[in-house]
């Protein structure tokens, strides 16, 4: 059972997990550093312990506590329980229903192991994707929609950032999902596993997401916010495919979607029976 | 042709459209008393301009005078000259490129006379959306996929707010809109107009949205982030419609999208041939 201690002061050493949270720099060192990432809300921490991250704190408010005891006592995590003046002191903004916990990362697996496990049929595929936010609705999207994996190129966004764990809703721990180590022949992975390689682009001219033949398996590719998919990417796709434009949109010169938007109908499209 | 004033101070009551653009409350009250919005940056404001709203003012910096030329050269109205500090101290935030028109509101039309225009046959229609960027990035789907009109509940966030505004890339200068006067039988004028309506919830025993029989003339109902759609409205419309859900992802509770995803899909799925 998680021990319950009482901490008076913002500055106690045993919080440091949380501390600046504000200071983005600190913050990413920080956590490449001790392999850590955080959790924040009671639904976001139960997904994040129920998908068998490892716990290595909780940090709560007295009026939370109950709410949470079934998850905290099987922890043998240590449990802090501050008040909410001190709880927002320490964390540097407000937080999200009063808990916080902070676990450990866990060996991701290869992008060809990944792709290889059984009932792993439809993959997107982001490619340097900048916005944490973005990240964490697409991992959201793709969860609901029933995307089997994500794979991320080498310098796209952290999942398990802490505003892409919350954007998310805690999606990012219900679909796996690896890094590839090497962009400039990440595709090569894709298709040595047998996936068909659609590449999404705003460009017309290209075959239209909702009229697809698709194989047993296939990875959709998705590019950055703002300049979309690299020109080396949308070259060595198996096939370029669109969301169709209406004709007025284009016109009017508002002629692209954003990418949550955009990967949302493209998931859709991809799931469909 | 414009004039255009150099002006030196941060506190010139000239520009005080552009002042104090962080209290929103503050805001609120000014934009709805002077019947005014904001545009941001270039391309925006090009949009605003060719979708006809009359500019009371453009500031901007001696950087961007000269990209803006075009656009200035037939205004009536004066464009204050100030430089980069200047301009993000009066605004109170970092200006996107540098350029802010101050513009009028024009009057909306009522939702029956939008509806019966020609070529209105697939609407969206949107109940009390709180969140600006929602709004904005709703329009931008909607305009990008061919929706023809929006429709707001009369509590819904205001398209024109700068967020808003910002977020649709201008796309809520490129679809015509308009403000339901009555929330409880906002249904009824859509009906009396002859449109089918559609529902959207996350409620797996409704109809799949990518199969749907629609008729000549459908809307669309999309609900608030947190609860989505009311009881009533639920309730009233025609028929009531879901995105499907992966029962994986019901599994794991990841059982819902955000409501820009839900409406992307749902555009898509309404504007297929």
């Amino acid at each position: 059972m998680a021990e319950i201690l009482d901490v008076t002061g913002a500055d106690d050493p045993r919080l440091s997990d949380y501390t600046r949270l504000r200071d983005v720099e600190l913050r990413k060192s920080l956590e490449a550093e001790r392999g850590l990432f955080l959790a924040e809300g009671e639904k976001v921490i139960r997904r994040a312990i129920a998908a068998g991250y490892p716990v290595r704190s909780v940090l709560t408010t007295p009026r939370r506590l109950a709410g949470l005891a079934d998850v905290l006592d099987p922890l043998e995590a240590p449990v802090y329980v501050v008040s909410d003046e001190i709880v927002e002191g320490i964390a540097g903004f407000p937080v999200h229903r009063g808990a916080l916990a902070s676990l450990a990362r866990v060996a991701l697996p290869t992008p060809l192991d990944l792709l290889a496990r059984p009932g792993v049929r439809r993959v997107l595929v982001l490619e340097d994707l900048v916005d944490h936010g973005n990240v964490g609705s697409i991992f959201r999207c793709a969860a609901a929609l029933g995307v089997d994996a994500v794979i991320l190129s080498p310098r796209c966004a952290d999942p398990l950032y802490r505003r892409a764990v919350k954007v998310s809703m805690g999606a990012v721990f219900a679909i796996p999902y690896a890094r590839m180590t090497e962009w400039y022949n990440g595709l090569a992975e894709l298709r040595s596993a047998g996936f068909q390689t659609l590449a999404l682009t705003p460009d017309q001219s290209a075959a239209p997401i909702g009229k697809l033949d698709l194989g047993p398996r296939a990875a959709l590719l998705l590019g950055s916010e703002g300049d979309g998919l690299s020109s080396r990417w949308l070259h060595e796709a198996d096939q370029n495919v669109c969301i169709p434009m209406s004709a007025t949109a284009m016109d009017l010169g508002v002629d692209s979607l954003n990418v949550v938007a955009a990967a949302a109908i493209a998931c859709h499209a991809l799931m469909r029976p």
